[in-house]
């Protein structure tokens, strides 16, 4: 999916979120446990509830790789249920890798090739060599990590450049922006830091920023669109605790549906605010 | 493991080398490729042919999530098959992972809990608490990267904080390494950034340091020995391709023994200059 058919379907669903798909084996519901594959069976019921309120799933791989080779197995089922029914949906593997060249090509073949994903989450440590293998395919996405919603950011993306008097989230998005386009590049900022993103837009006006952070962590949705929004939207809010635990009991689709919903009305007013729609 | 178990290992075997299992589907033998699980056979073959003279085995997971589930699958036989059979051997997780805590918490459950590895390798760029999960496991390691033996190094790892006036590797060992002791982190520092080595033992002096970058990369085992070094040996220096990839005929076995051989021979010398066995 490239970057003007991502805003066609924002401004079709009047959304940007993008649902975190977070499955976590002891957090399920309990009559799902005894069906053959449950996190297949909890990611399906999610989908199907709340694909008509979100323009992106993502699952995180962590959780899937807790579970081993059946993990694997259930994300596999997953991208294939949703490149089935909901071909308009933009998927992102959120794996934070990152490694040399030949690796990263590797990565690439796993999450592109072998799995069907848009877009894989990548860390910036490694420089361009780790980055650049998941730019060479067409229309796939490259999100990389600038400032994250945790904690820990504070311990290194914040020390600033002697040269360039640069923070490092600042040096990895003014270095990084030249290795691809806002056609193959999107960048990670936490909505816990919203009050930064009128800085990083003064770097990256058009880039798409995936914004995770908003709700159990403790981000505003709206601050985040006051501060981010551009032309073409440019923003996938991620929103996973707060949609697919909505509740713990048999009715735990319809009421992630019902939250999703409920998100995509706040969206949808903040689009319509913005001329968008 | 801990570290003085690991440091008896490197006495006994005369040996401080880490094999990389970076296991290419489109690099092994031919007549492997009818097996029922071709990277597990290559991996097996080359683990009985090389554990005389390596005290660690690195499976690269880029190279098991090319390949999907099975890839998992295969890479959980080989951790199997290195715990019934080598009990000694010290295994890493080259995985580079790292996330907010709730979900480094779910990686460190695949790589230590489902997976029995010793050790996995984690980016920095996100902070202690995507760092911390890893290391409430007893005797289990948290490898981080510092200086990377790739060109994309020079992207940010040398940006000088403004305050410090440390670089950006620095400022991670100088950081990091109150998160933890000797006893549960180590470090990546490529060999191909060996004449740093001197820099980076007068910061973690009694850290172990993971060296990848010998041989296809360019870098000189004894320099890192000269430079690294110390009265634990504190290094462990990884050889992939030099040695799995030795022969790509049905000798490959043998010839990744001699080629391991050869690398435990020149160890031996080190280690015995530096008095250590």
């Amino acid at each position: 999916m490239n970057h003007q058919q991502l805003f066609e379907q924002i401004q079709k669903k009047r959304s940007f979120l993008c649902v975190g798909l977070d499955t976590d084996i002891l957090k399920i519901p309990k009559h799902l446990k005894d069906t053959s594959d449950p996190i297949f069976s909890f990611n399906k019921e999610i989908i199907d509830a709340t694909a008509e309120f979100s323009v992106a799933y993502k699952p995180n791989l962590a959780f899937y790789e807790s579970l081993g080779w059946q993990g694997w197995e259930s994300l596999e089922k997953t991208v294939h249920y949703v490149r089935e029914k909901y071909q308009d949906i933009f998927l992102i593997a959120d794996a934070k890798r990152g490694d040399i060249g030949n690796t990263s090509n590797l990565y690439a073949r796993a999450f592109f090739d072998k799995l069907d994903f848009d877009a894989i989450t990548v860390a910036p440590y490694m420089g361009e060599d780790s980055v650049k293998p998941f730019m060479t395919y067409l229309d796939k996405w490259v999100i990389l990590l600038a400032l994250t919603s945790n904690k820990g950011a504070f311990d290194f993306q914040f020390l600033k450049d002697e040269k360039s008097g640069d923070q490092l989230f600042e040096s990895v998005l003014k270095t990084s922006k030249d290795w691809g386009s806002n056609e193959s590049m999107m960048y990670v900022v936490g909505a816990t830091k919203a009050e930064k993103l009128k800085e990083i837009r003064e770097i990256v006006p058009n880039h798409f920023l995936l914004v995770p952070g908003v709700g159990a962590q403790g981000g505003s949705l709206q601050e985040v669109a006051k501060n981010g929004m551009n032309n073409k939207c440019g923003l996938l809010v991620n929103s996973s605790r707060g949609i697919i635990y909505a509740s713990a009991e048999t009715d735990f689709a319809e009421k992630a549906g019902e939250a999703a919903k409920k998100v995509q009305q706040e969206m949808e007013i903040l689009l319509s605010e913005s001329k968008l729609i």
